[in-house]
């Protein structure tokens, strides 16, 4: 079968001739639809995050798949169940983390990530997997389910984050999220059904599809060229959830500047090192006297990959749409690494779910 | 009457003379045992935080206070209870969060402090307070009620810590107090029966009677002049909680570097304006692959004065004793205010519960 991935000494994506996997004992056999490039895609291509699985000289991208049960081999699964596959496995049989459903939570060292750190993605024909990493989704959203990964972390994210102010009562109206990149415009759209208000800052100029989406949603574009995120409640007013995909060290510290009070920012972009000079005791003073917080959060679990699909069930076909600038063939998978101003979230298609 | 005041225009506690305060219907009047001496104090006191009631010229000081009750005046207590006042009052008739009786979460302008900001405090022969706002506690703890103020405040703040920790299975083992003030050492007394290990960090030399009082809690001692807050982790072990109580800002942004992967750091002492050169990118990413929190805390409400008083009960007596270092009297209530390095925690005395 075909296969998706970067060798160990290259640095783009290429297509390579494997075996077809066979299922083990508790793993059915799927049949690949689609699977979504994200940011992580590009770091791995570029050497900058993860490993080649050991004893093997290559790693099959792709984190964000949905696909078709093709032999359940004796697990809960039927032939034909759509599934999105879950990113973490445990590197050396079993662990607590995962012992307890909470891979997400497992520090480094307990953790590979499937087209990541240390296992093979999903970017090919075919893969295998545990039947206990599968969740299943409606057929209805066989289409759309590579999105259910990111939407995943989303869910976690703002699991997280209202857990965090889950001691008091808190009836939040206001978010702002930090990025209009796909997982900023996925999230502005999942946070819209909770909150009276949503703004979404990027550092585009108008005309942009994004600014497009963002305005579809009936959200407000923030312009970080015009305002920073510390002059977003002068501008707009203060937020009481700051979601943050950027990555963008500032980005993180200032947020507590564009809270209300009692408010919380969920962090989710990764940064590289960078050193600021920052007025750290206003920012200490701030979160304190005014019952802020800062909830960082990586990964996800099986319980945010449902109810990420329950989410996006709920999105309109329009916003996903426009979301999705394009789903290419396996043919033609190098434009789903192209990444211009024009593309939002691309993935490769390597089945149709209608087909048989 | 006599009360301990600092005038508008001074900047040293001084007796002064005012009627007994005649409770309003609502109100009980309380004859005053106890009032201990806290940092916010001594920063009211030399003008750098609170305020002076409107048309007064000069504020009672004190917020951490336990009374008798001298006058029910047809609330629900009885004269002899002993009772703890809370710290915050509404200051234009009530708002929604005293309504729901989170006075701790109100924004600045929907609050009075007693002793602090815009009304007067408890450091006097009497004081009235509606009946909402005092908390009985059991007589055996009648001496050591002036504690159960700023223990409420680590309930507060613990309970927070633990709410953004509640979206997933996390069983805390070891504990970090930043900071051997007061509050500090009551916070790892309070912590002892939750936490396997406890550590508290401070910056004085041996001997020094608060490291004493650490080493009989059976608590480690860190010193900050050989170990910094981020080498916590190889000089110790990584902390599942954090507990900032110096108001240091570099430990608020430090003690993620502290945390073991899925802690937080609960966020309690207030800084002043302190510009810092961070590694901005690596605390960011820190917060975000290891799903760390940082969470701040102000004042404490109602039920976390009967969760303190319940802590209280169950400290041992030698370490109170080794706590409070001094209870003055009123004519010698100078002595209160003192803050060398013999100086844990003081209180000044009214009269005793035994009286009467």
């Amino acid at each position: 079968m075909k296969a998706i991935a970067v060798l160990a000494d290259g640095n783009e994506p290429v297509v390579i001739e494997k075996p077809r996997p066979e299922p083990a004992a508790g793993e059915a056999l799927v049949r690949t639809l689609r699977v979504g490039v994200d940011g992580t895609d590009h770091e791995v291509i570029a050497g900058g995050h993860g490993d080649t699985p050991a004893d093997d000289d290559h790693i099959v991208l792709g984190h964000e798949a949905v696909g078709v049960v093709e032999d359940p081999n004796d697990t809960p699964f039927e032939a034909g169940d759509v599934v999105v596959p879950t990113v973490r496995r445990p590197p050396n049989g079993a662990n607590e983390y995962f012992a307890r459903g909470e891979p997400d939570m497992a520090p480094d060292g307990e953790y590979h990530e499937r087209g990541i750190v240390g296992a093979h993605g999903f970017m090919a024909e075919y893969f295998t997997s545990p039947a206990e990493f599968l969740v299943e989704i409606p057929p209805s959203l066989a289409e759309w389910g590579f999105l259910v990964e990111p939407a995943s972390i989303t869910e976690k994210a703002v699991e997280n984050a209202f857990a965090s102010r889950s001691a008091f009562h808190w009836e939040p109206e206001s978010a702002l999220v930090l990025g209009n990149g796909a997982l900023g415009l996925l999230t502005l759209a999942m946070l819209d059904p909770t909150f009276e208000r949503t703004y979404c800052l990027g550092r585009r100029e108008r005309p942009d599809p994004t600014v497009d989406v963002i305005e579809s949603l009936g959200a407000t574009y923030v312009n970080s060229n015009e305002t920073g995120v510390p002059s977003v409640p002068d501008a707009h007013e203060p937020m009481d959830l700051v979601f943050e995909a950027t990555g963008h060290a500032p980005h993180a510290f200032e947020s507590i500047e564009a809270l209300a009070p009692n408010g919380v920012s969920a962090l989710l972009g990764v940064s590289g090192d960078r050193t600021l000079e920052l007025d750290a005791g206003r920012l200490h003073r701030e979160l304190v006297l005014h019952n802020k917080a800062l909830v960082g959060n990586v990964n996800s679990r099986y319980e945010h990959f449902e109810a990420a699909a329950d989410s996006l069930a709920g999105l309109s076909r329009a916003f996903l749409s426009d979301l999705v600038t394009g789903v290419h063939a396996l043919d033609a998978f190098e434009a789903a690494f192209v990444d211009d101003d024009t593309t939002i979230k691309t993935a490769v298609e390597f089945d149709t779910y209608e087909k048989r």
